[in-house]
């Protein structure tokens, strides 16, 4: 795959594409990326690339040429990339989407900062807009960067068997049940008993069960009950009774 | 405010904290931060931080010890930190999370890597939960730099009116209107002709209908009618009637 990213800022990036997986993901040739500082685009003889809003207001607006001429230059030297604004009005990001991405092979992530986007980049250039979440942040660097994690991860040269799996376990949206290691009693706190039983069955059993119950406490808008077994239902149904003894 | 972050990756924090907001925020003292690698906590004679989950099943788990110790050693040096962990069973992070944030004086953030927390972590030491969105990260890294920055910013040291100004209308729960600047025409493509009219209350009409319908198209679920005016609710049904006649 190959990632461009244009930014005002490139050595944001550094410490994070070039550490454990996406350090790896490169030098495994599963990803290349490009740090393109798309002042260097810019018509402007200031080496400007933003400018008052029209109708007035406060902040600036990331004017469409530099932006244009360093998309259309990437896009020149291959075929056909996905053009990706990081913005709050983007679509929420997910996993599926994640997912959907890891299949190109060639994406453009364009990063604004502090200021917002001329809309005719969103509707004549974009292909794609994408929020990684409901808060406010100084630029879309570390959207790229969330992005980036994301979807290397998942391409199937970068990672080893043992994470891939991991990641397969999220698909099924449901939060991970409790994990417990070394030592079985740290300060009175101990490891639940099953855990040390050695018997794989009920192991298995209180690990759907306690999968289900976090994700029903925390996060009851992740269940989809169509994606459950019968099984899961069942035992959905009898954490919901519990739930509501307790709460009587 | 004071803000630790306990890692095992230290060096992908520099360029990002050391960038834009952040830095400029250090510099005027609003705030200053601490990584601690928790490696150096172990009392594992091979520096280890992880171990076998109890009970099998693929991946490691990070120790109780190491990062128990590490926050005991923040927490003996100062008062009552939240304790932070990154996770993705955490609870999803909004600006209103960033804003209660932003009251306090110590945080410490925790960020695991591959592996899963020890539940007893999570149950005894944890005070709060993050997961910054539904997708598969390698590490809670880049969840701890998204709050950092989410937070910081919202410190009032940290940023000038303008900016603190533009984080506020996020607040009202509705995406933004489009932001148009110079040229007028580019390439064919024109700035409505409303925002050249210099008439400065239709302008704020135009904005206000736009960033509902935006809000409306994209993301219905942030739309509140209680939070929203009488005029706001009437230009909602208008919206909503357009929409429809437009889709028979």
């Amino acid at each position: 795959m190959r990632l461009d990213i244009l930014t005002l800022f490139p050595e944001m990036f550094e410490g994070v594409f070039e550490s454990s997986i996406l350090k790896k993901a490169k030098e495994k040739k599963a990803y290349d990326y490009q740090l393109i500082d798309f002042r260097e685009y810019t018509e402007n003889k200031h080496k400007k690339v933003d400018d008052y809003p029209y109708g007035g207001g406060a902040g600036m607006v990331l004017s469409p040429q530099p932006i244009f001429d360093a998309v259309e230059d990437l896009k020149n030297q291959e075929s056909n990339p996905r053009v990706i604004l990081m913005c709050p009005q983007g679509e929420p990001y997910t996993q599926q989407k994640a997912e959907q991405l890891a299949k190109e092979d060639h994406l453009i992530l364009v990063c604004g900062h502090y200021e917002g986007f001329d809309e005719r980049i969103r509707t004549e250039l974009a292909t794609d807009e994408i929020s990684i979440g409901d808060y406010v942040l100084t630029g879309g660097e570390l959207g790229a960067m969330v992005v980036t994690d994301s979807v290397v991860r998942l391409l199937p040269e970068a990672l080893g068997n043992e994470q891939s799996a991991k990641a397969d376990s999220f698909s099924h949206n449901l939060l991970e049940h409790p994990h417990y290691t070394r030592p079985s009693d740290f300060r009175g706190h101990k490891v639940p008993e099953v855990l040390l039983s050695g018997n794989h069955q009920k192991i298995e059993e209180w690990r759907e069960y306690e999968s289900l119950k976090r994700t029903l406490i925390r996060r009851p808008d992740l269940i989809n009950e169509n994606d459950l077994s019968e099984r899961q239902l069942k035992l959905l149904n009898d954490i919901k009774t519990k739930i509501d003894i307790a709460s009587n």
